[in-house]
């Protein structure tokens, strides 16, 4: 089957998303993944509307991409002036990027409402500004603003604006449900009618405002465009929009057809996570394909299944996206997922064994307060490692004091913490200040146990996050924290709960500190 | 058109979800809602696999509901023993719920793989369990497992296990789309096929694997299923089930079809908060219809454009599903949104006053240094108070100091903490003790100043959120606190920033204590 070109928008669809903004060396960065993982088109920003995105097309020009063409997106130009006159369309020239991308308008409303102009010199507009652009940029792409509901307002007009854009020669026509609320039914029919106006090569960019716009992207394909805009998982402007992280998967694996290599889908969820990484986003985990909870398995009666067949409860290989399958630990689990979550962590257990039950009835009192493990992994291993007797006590605390105080109104407060920690009979009493309460008690933890295990230098604290409890969830109103800690090795989660976020933080810190050296420990002797 | 079904079973496929659990009590509350949303049919649980769900049947006995019908779930009986010997099957009967759903297996390999028994085998335990409760229950209900995947591995057998189920009396046969991998085209394709030979009224049971559950959901309503299950949110185990909140509205405003009524569609937004609340989740603020983003609006071309047709830039009205439109305060805004914002807050705002400008370039900076006022609106109002200096100084704080100490391992930490404020001349030195540091502090200058504002008394602090923001956004690495606060009229969010969590957390909860004395203070003098 012919190729299927994708068009990442990422970087200015993208950022129209509340919660997102990106500096100019994030969308450098998110470019380069972009073009390894075979994105054929990335849409950097409307150098016409801000200095920021004027920047990246600059700097974007230094960089060396292996087969990614750099988009430059602005509008039709304005009204009674001529195209070389316009600045919004000389800016996109004067970019240099490998296309020009421009929006016009399709719904009759929208030319009387906002251009306010007569129906037929919108029609001039389009024309113009692309036969202006084709004369100076490499390709031009015409995006027809509110297709799917100009369309359905007045389809003679609506494909009236498509024949002004094929008849000045834009390379690919792209149909927009740009308020993302049609159905993709009425998707269906009215690209098939399209396609008996417009011989271009067409093109879709949905929006999820009705939680339809992979589907309407898929749909599109299967009734014949060639063309796919998207973001990265679906970031973008209210309801986001049509996530690549999930067409992509699909139009390779479902529909059999050529879009990226195999090599690159299997990026797929890494460059789901370094696109939430730069945005600074948590990842969705119940994210499609690429989601940590996407091949993950609670119930008892799946997880024993999965294992001997996995395609009894997958709808595909999760390596296919460099995703894998997960096995939960929950208050709906059975001893298959203890066994399970054992195995991952090569500890011997017997489904007859006590212990086995123990641990069960161990994550089921915790659960209650408030516990969880998924995400606290270490924690969990430290469990089992508790209830088997391997674990080890490499220290105790014998007390510790933190003090923040506040002189003046506009002082940054100052935050101390003192510990006294015992290993193997010593003592050792030491103080230290951190950037806040649970920084400075860190920060004085690991200098009093450093001088004891001096591989702990190597520990980051990478993320901390605080989340309170509502009473009636458990017994009383507590606090949870998790904490992700890494060295150069890699990175694990350690969990803690009180109902003072001091000591749940204090909870989390000593398990990750003790996961860290019981890990050194068994990579120093390896089990046989 | 007639009427479309709704099928909700939040409370139990959507306790399959990795983050998910209720308590009895929980979904007692649950009940009432959907009954309240006007949902036709509540899945209350699996009475055969937990004793939870046994209880949740007796409950719900003792409550009175206005129109829905519980369903209790349930799969086919076991092989080599008479349905009324079936454990599972009688657990059902005895759960006296108003409805059995059962599933059964549609796919051979299942069958083989699975169940290990010969395929004819499976048919007859299809048609006797169903035989059975269909003489023993009000209503009947099958669902049939990984039904598109069977299909496609052998229809034949798999309209043979509806068939089975159709001549056992069956009410509704439900399509599943267990494993959430469909197409959308697949699923008009099948469902077309399957009404060749199949009278009984069917349903559709969408998973969200591939994005496609609500597409899939309504694509199977437009090719004639009048039952569709789904969950509150489109909780559920994976990437989660079919999300009723969109699945509604889509049917009522988009295909014109009955299922709820329109008072009731208003509550939609409400009944999705309140899961999300019992659920202890964070709301998802893209998601659509009902999120706090879905008709948000960040460029300055939308915002202007909205206010004068909303229907230019919004796909149906929010007011609908009980969700308004917003406008959103970012690097992105121009004037027209702080404008907006002003209107909003009822404060007098001219678009050539300076004001406007600096209000501007203060967000800007502020929001460099890693704020972020969606969610924290009441900070937001008092930074425009301060610029247009309308704020009013009601204490200040001279200092404090914040001591957590723990003195043996096994004890929890002690937090306490000393506070000094100042009130027109009047100086307040006092303490008080907290669960954790930031609680501390609250009680200490909420003691301090309850003396000069009896009616800060009545601030709760309902939510308290702790985010870390990387190094390189922005200056430095610093904590962002959002804290959420309410009275008996309502709640407001306010924001803190630092490079430590104590002064983040202070900044926000002198914000929180501010903005309700100029409310209270505005309340009493409303403006003219």
């Amino acid at each position: 089957m012919s190729l299927v070109k994708l068009y990442d928008t990422t970087l200015r669809d993208g950022t129209q998303a509340e919660d997102i903004s990106f500096l100019v060396e994030d969308k450098i960065r998110i470019a380069h993944k972009l073009d390894e993982c075979g994105i054929h088109y990335i849409e950097g920003g409307w150098p016409g509307s801000n200095p920021k995105d004027v920047a990246f097309f600059k700097d974007i020009k230094k960089e060396k991409l292996s087969q990614a063409k750099i988009a430059a997106f602005g509008s039709t130009r304005r009204a009674k002036i001529t195209p070389d006159k316009d600045q919004n369309l000389r800016t996109l020239v004067d970019s240099k990027a490998d296309a020009a991308t421009i929006f016009g308008k399709t719904w009759d409303f929208h030319v009387h409402e906002a251009l306010r102009i007569p129906l037929e010199e919108n029609l001039e507009l389009i024309f113009d500004s692309l036969e202006f652009l084709k004369k100076n940029m490499p390709e031009v792409f015409y995006d027809a603003e509110h297709f799917f509901d100009g369309y359905k307002s007045n389809p003679e007009y609506a494909i009236k604006t498509l024949q002004a854009a094929q008849q000045a020669g834009a390379d690919c026509i792209i149909l927009c449900d740009t308020n993302g609320g049609s159905m993709p039914y009425e998707i269906a029919a009215i690209v098939d009618e399209v396609k008996k106006h417009i011989k271009t090569p067409l093109g879709i960019h949905a929006h999820n405002d009705g939680e339809c716009a992979v589907a309407n992207s898929i749909i599109s394909v299967q009734q014949g465009i060639v063309h796919v805009q998207g973001t990265i998982n679906g970031f973008g402007e209210r309801c986001g929009n049509a996530n690549l992280c999930s067409i992509i998967p699909a139009l390779k694996v479902k529909m059999k057809r050529d879009c990226i290599s195999d090599a690159q889908m299997k990026t797929l969820r890494d460059l789901s996570r370094y696109v939430y990484e730069l945005a600074n986003l948590a990842p969705n985990k119940h994210q499609p394909y690429v989601g940590n909870s996407a091949f993950a398995h609670k119930g008892g009666v799946h997880v024993s299944a999965i294992q001997r067949h996995p395609e009894t409860y997958e709808h595909m290989r999760p390596e296919l996206v460099g995703n894998t399958t997960r096995v939960l630990v929950s208050d709906l689990s059975g001893r298959a997922n203890i066994l399970a979550k054992a195995t991952e962590f090569n500890i011997n257990l017997d489904s007859k064994d006590p212990v086995t039950l123990e641990i069960l009835e161990d994550i089921k009192s915790m659960e209650n307060r408030g516990y969880q493990f998924e995400g606290a992994e270490a924690s969990f291993e430290l469990l089992m490692k508790r209830a088997l007797g391997t674990h080890r006590k490499f220290f105790s605390v014998i007390g510790f004091r933190v003090i923040d105080e506040k002189r003046t109104e506009d002082d940054q407060p100052i935050s101390e913490a003192t510990i006294k920690v015992k290993v193997g009979g010593k003592v050792e009493h030491t103080a230290s200040e951190g950037h806040g309460p649970v920084n400075a008690l860190d920060n004085a933890l690991r200098k009093a146990l450093e001088k004891f295990y001096p591989k702990l230098k190597d520990v980051k604290l990478h993320d901390y996050k605080v989340r309170v409890l509502p009473a009636g969830q458990g017994t009383a109103s507590s606090i949870r924290v998790l904490i992700e800690s890494g060295d150069k090795e890699g990175r694990w989660g350690t969990v803690g709960v009180s109902s003072n976020v001091i000591e749940a933080s204090y909870q989390a810190l000593v398990d990750a500190i003790e996961f860290k050296l019981h890990k050194d420990e068994e990579t120093a002797a390896p089990k046989k």
